[in-house]
């Protein structure tokens, strides 16, 4: 059946999502509908208006929410798992600023970013929040690659002018930020693909940089998206750059990027003071919790139960590629498995996450950052997986949540059999 | 070409081996020779003595010494993945008796050792020291269908007379020794895959039952498989139960099962005091860390640097089902950055674990237990696997050492094309 483009139709097969943190709602041999784009509600039996709708049986399939990646690094993909042994600094000097370089040859970045591409569609995320290069052309051939696959994404193209390797570093802010408001206009026709402003972090980008990418945000309304407090290393640094600021978080808020009227995502937040989680809360900014990262770059373990106690946004990120995988299942699995070891190492006074706190955290949690996005609630988008795990074997009869909570642990992308974006069809494996 | 029973050939490809822990030895488009199941060396170019061996070329894949799974249960694989939210005691009452229990009934029981073991033949995995149930033909059938397969293996049929359930719990110490007497005298025409005696930990086997086993140990020469302070409670409930012991380890070395002339597995020891270490040290008893397995049930972090530091035998386990996955690739993974975790959250004086350090773990640290297993060095048995990892695709030109890195983030089984052990093809899907 040809599906690209239909807009109405239902999906039937062992639907199951998380309307809040602590619970899944799950539907066997259900039909979750998609009408315009958007979910018109999940069913045991199809409610007669629906019944003209074409219908896609799945069988005894598993259809999941579409997974939101909130961090990563769309130029890294090409090193992924190579050159673990060393923290944030040393690791982005010797590994990643080298790599980054390369994107300024349109050829190396077209080969290298259709790589990133193909296996990004193919993979479990539906949205996502991209860091680019400093480089506008590369950049926006990434842009228009995604949404030419019908793909939902925010993709930066990177800001940075001081503390980094001469050939990857804007020549002063002022072309800095000509250069990002010539790609934001160039951006204009795109729909699903959108700009967001990206300063790398504070130490990579100057006050005037920031000023004028304040200014830029102010009138494009554009969000945001950094880097918090990731390492103590890279917190003392910041530190020193800006004595007047009381902790990380504020060296953004100075210059309005940091929530408020300005959507804001902040990756790691591992060592975040308790005014940083204040201001956080209070602003309404988003952390993009990266567990692998924050484990093979030797970073610690964020306090994830502590921020939801505290009603800040959380959301997860693979953040490739010092997370080694696009699968947002093996992120959420490291999400409680680090819970889990801070909880023994650290501080029992935060419980490990659960499943469905992961699962949520990747879907409803990471999707409220794009809007009604993350759930099979009427209204949402209609971001949609669904998965063949036959592969899988046992010979028990599993129940559904057993089902689920295992592809946390041993999905791979192969077992994802159809995908859809908003309604759109990205791809269909299987009949 | 058919290599079913060959025992005289070379493999050529991207070798990589470690002699020792801190080495990667690497030779491209180089040789390893396999003459009479053993290796008889690598070579840059093939000695004129074997060029008339038949010369399997694998082209640009990577060929590695096999990887050992010290400590694995095959009856849990029916539930890897599933029900991760609880610590050791509670977890094996509510997942894993359960399941357990259901290995009395054989038609149960071969239904799901035949999944275990087609997936375990396709892994990275070619020695390992698995568990069974309690059940003999069960454990049997398991036995013999890998034997069949060409793997090799240790297999245990498990040992507990008390603190177990009505259903998975031998009746007796008489009849438990009895039947593990007959069980071993039934494998006695298995060639490749051999009785290891498997008392399943402390407070399932009462003293007479330890008793009885010892004597087994000495009269057949059986090496020993067991746990070892793995978590806090476990630990507190041998101190209960065994108020004359000054450490856990003593309570396996009374019974004269605790390496010196019984060769022993000990799984965990994430909480080993410094004289249960010393004993271990002393004794040769082999540590099979299972990093996954602790992070799961909120175990802990085993301080591996500190054992290699002290010279303690250490290999990698899998610890399936309380680890997820049969795959040592990503084992190695989970022991790196469990490592970096403990370094950065508990103990900075231990440095985290190299790539170089896992990979010798995975092979000739655990292949030790094995006799000479785990490298390419002259002499050592041939366990081989070749990989393709073209599938994994970068805009770069990688080293080999780049391609061997990132295999313990990103490996598959189906990336493994080929697999011999003591020089028998187990399979190969190119030609």
């Amino acid at each position: 059946m040809e599906k690209k483009g239909l807009s109405c139709y239902s999906l039937k097969g062992n639907l199951c999502y998380t309307p809040n943190k602590d619970e899944f709602c799950i539907i066997e041999n259900g039909y979750v509908v998609c009408k315009d784009g958007r979910c018109a509600g999940v069913y045991e039996t199809l409610p007669e208006k629906y019944k003209n709708f074409p219908c896609m049986d799945y069988g005894d399939r598993l259809i999941l929410p579409g997974l939101v990646d909130l961090h990563v690094h769309a130029p890294q993909y090409a090193f992924r798992g190579i050159g673990m042994d060393l923290e944030l600094i040393d690791w982005l000097n010797t590994h990643t600023f080298p790599e980054e370089q390369k994107y300024k040859e349109l050829d190396y970045a077209k080969r290298a970013y259709r790589i990133f591409g193909e296996d990004f569609i193919q993979s479990a995320t539906t949205r996502a929040c991209i860091f680019g290069t400093i480089h506008t052309e590369a950049t926006l051939w990434l842009m228009e690659f995604l949404e030419k696959a019908g793909m939902s994404a925010y993709v930066g193209k990177v800001n940075m002018d001081r503390n980094s390797p001469d050939n990857l570093c804007e020549a002063g802010w002022r072309q800095a930020a000509e250069d990002t408001e010539k790609w934001i206009l160039q951006c204009k026709n795109l729909k699903q693909v959108k700009p967001i402003l990206t300063p790398r972090f504070i130490p990579s980008c100057s006050d005037e940089l920031m000023e004028a990418l304040s200014k830029l945000q102010k009138r494009f309304h554009l969000p945001v998206q950094s880097h918090l407090s990731e390492n103590l290393g890279e917190i003392q640094w910041v530190r020193e750059l800006c004595p007047d600021t009381s902790c990380y978080g504020e060296a953004y808020d100075k210059y309005q990027m940091f929530g408020g009227e300005c959507p804001t995502i902040m990756a790691h937040c591992v060592h975040s003071t308790e005014e940083e989680q204040k201001m956080m809360k209070e602003q309404g900014v988003f952390v993009a919790h990266c567990p692998e990262s924050n484990t093979n770059l030797s970073s610690g373990i964020a306090p994830i139960r502590r921020y939801l106690e505290n009603g800040i946004c959380v959301g997860l990120g693979s953040d490739v590629a010092a997370g080694t995988s696009l699968s947002m299942f093996r992120v959420m699995a490291m999400a409680i498995q680090c819970s889990k070891l801070r909880w023994r190492l650290t501080d029992q006074r935060l419980a490990p996450l659960t499943v469905s706190e992961a699962f949520y955290l990747a879907t409803k949690g990471g999707g409220a950052f794009f809007g009604k996005v993350g759930s099979f609630e009427q209204g949402y988008e209609f971001d949609a997986l669904v998965i063949n795990d036959e592969e899988i074997r046992s010979p028990r009869k599993l129940t559904v949540k057993e089902r689920i909570e295992r592809l946390l642990y041993l999905a791979e992308d192969r077992h994802i059999i159809a995908k859809y974006i908003s309604g759109r069809e990205i791809f269909s494996k299987e009949a």
